[in-house]
């Protein structure tokens, strides 16, 4: 009670995202090949979790889809656990409308074509047949181009391993997204799985810099600038 | 100290493992597909570890080769922390000679034939080509049928989700290793990432089966299940 008395007392400008819902993805998606088999990508969550737990703090009602990963539930957050990139999208479809939405996931682009009921075992042959591939849905293209329901800020994330930058505007313009955060995952870099991260964040307007930053740090000067934004909106 | 002292005057009915050394496996194998994505089995490395744990209370000397998972190192263990499937029959190689072998990983059956340096990229075209796959190296069998330097026990699981006993029993001969120890994963077991199991030991002598039990108490049990079979021998 004395929390919530003084939370009650905090200036506008300490809760500035009150009153608003924020969408954040976050964690890897498991695409099922068989029971036991799966194809994923490499995502601790970290960087999405941080997002919400600082968005939560800002005052925002916010929820969090998230794929398989070891992180307990932020404080305050309304956590949707998922595994599938199917998965993700309908519960992010399931939880608009919101005001911002972050796609900080690092989903899997494509999916094996039919997953098997049943284990999948050697045949003896040696030879192994190749996996046939189905493209997933693209959740940031998907929800930014929607023609109901888009929120009003759609952010992306942008994890490269070359040509960051490049790739980064180009993924903009084709998303039809606000901003893109990119950042460089490449192996000598450590930020996958990591808890620091340099990002850069890509608008029409041009290009932000930030310095190497905890992923905490991160979440709370995004959700910063996102307040930032808003506000001039 | 008084732990040491204590330990030395235990019967050897309480280290029935001394003088040994145990070689076990755990936990899944990931398979790079690019810099960020891999094949994975989903294995939480629980059986292992206890198995590991036990055999190192049990006075033997333990080395653990496991793939990636969130759990400490057992206490009295020397731990081998490796990626692919190719790197634990390395590392389980490495670590030889052995007395016992425990094969309780999810070894991958299959990689991608080639791992990109760079992450993929969507073409646009919305069409995705198959992923060629490369057959690993079988490290149970292999293992199993070295004319140098092999265990004297050799111990394989068999995760199963259709057919356990059937398969199991096939395994058995195919792998030329001396035990199976098989156990149903499918989804509505729980064992997959769960705390419980219920294994069937498959010899060529018959079939044990064994009560679901928590994964330590399994441990517990097929390292008493060792140390007689050992005694005997």
């Amino acid at each position: 009670a004395i929390v919530a008395a003084a939370e009650a007392l905090l200036s506008p400008a300490e809760k500035p995202l009150a009153g608003r819902h924020v969408v954040v993805t976050a964690g890897p998606t498991h695409e099922p090949i068989d029971p036991v088999r799966y194809i994923a990508n490499r995502s601790s969550g970290r960087q999405g979790f941080a997002i919400a737990e600082a968005a939560a703090r800002a005052g925002a009602r916010v929820t969090l889809v998230a794929g398989p990963v070891g992180l307990p539930d932020p404080p305050g957050v309304t956590v949707r656990r998922i595994e599938t990139a199917r998965d993700m999208l309908a519960a992010v479809e399931a939880a608009l409308p919101a005001d911002i939405a972050v796609f900080a996931a690092a989903v899997a682009d494509w999916r094996p074509a039919e997953a098997a009921s049943l284990k999948i075992k050697k045949d003896g042959s040696g030879k192994v047949p190749p996996l046939a591939m189905s493209e997933n849905p693209d959740i940031l293209s998907t929800i930014a181009h929607r023609t109901d329901l888009r929120p009003g800020l759609v952010i992306g994330f942008a994890a490269e391993t070359n040509d960051v930058l490049a790739n980064a505007e180009a993924k903009l313009a084709r998303k039809g997204c606000d901003v893109i955060v990119a950042n460089d995952v490449s192996a000598g870099t450590g930020v996958m799985g990591g808890t620091e991260n340099t990002v850069h964040l890509v608008t029409k307007d041009g290009i932000e810099h930030w310095p190497k930053l905890p992923k905490d740090e991160v979440g709370t000067r995004l959700v910063g600038w996102i307040a930032d934004r808003i506000g001039k909106s």
